[in-house]
């Protein structure tokens, strides 16, 4: 029965297991030698830099554990772990506002990603283009002495 | 002795206090009304990412506790909290590779900054212009299905 055992195989890495923490949380299938470089927080999971391809917008900071790594570099589209959720969500599958990936990138110390996407539309929830449109802080702009 | 009153005013704003996880952090200065916005993790920190201004590259991201985020707004330089050596620092303190600040943002959720900065030098310790430039990850670039 061949089917029957593709079937199986296909149960078998697909199935979630429990973390440490109890939550429910999908098998990494991420590749060893990129998981063996991450650096991960106490809850599992690195930053994600989502930065728009071409126009170098950051549209957004999410989360990734190994899992959700894992299907953003194989699926062509942005996978995060929900901290609030506890869940895994691709970004667009509710709003439409896919993010293409383009090109990821792993950081010196193995704790955060930059993620270069082709963003549809809002990144941010409440309609803005990016996260980070909305609440721009009074700061001092810096530069060096003159010499 | 006004030049006594004005050094106790000083020390009383500067001293250090003792967070809940026993740690030494600053007194905040930040403004409360941006304070009442942040959602800290629960170490008392949002991540912070920098970026060039002009050419958009993420540079790097860092921490920030309200201490850093304040001293980052009025220095006009980035001073971010080093989560392993448990100090502040004031990135091009030691390297010279300072981040001169030109505007702060913080997202929708209160989690995460964007420090737009103008970067001297490499931004990553292992000399590297950002700290994403040495691992790049194999992904499959997603796209549109043909309509």
């Amino acid at each position: 029965m061949v089917g029957g055992i593709a079937t199986l195989a296909e149960v078998s890495v697909t199935r979630d297991r429990r973390s440490t923490n109890g939550t429910t949380i999908g098998e990494a299938m991420l590749d060893p030698a990129i998981a063996a470089r991450l650096k991960r927080d106490d809850k599992g999971l690195v930053a994600a830099i989502a930065q728009q391809y071409d126009t170098g917008e950051v549209l957004m900071l999410g989360w990734m554990d190994d899992e959700a790594l894992h299907r953003t570099l194989t699926t062509g589209r942005c996978t995060y772990w929900s901290r609030s959720r506890q869940e895994y969500w691709v970004k667009g599958d509710t709003s439409g506002h896919y993010q293409w990936v383009k090109s990821v990138a792993l950081d010196c110390d193995g704790d955060a990603l930059v993620v270069k996407v082709d963003q549809v539309g809002a990144a941010c929830h409440t309609g803005d283009r990016t996260c980070f449109d909305a609440d721009v802080l009074e700061a001092v702009s810096g530069q060096p002495a003159a010499s």
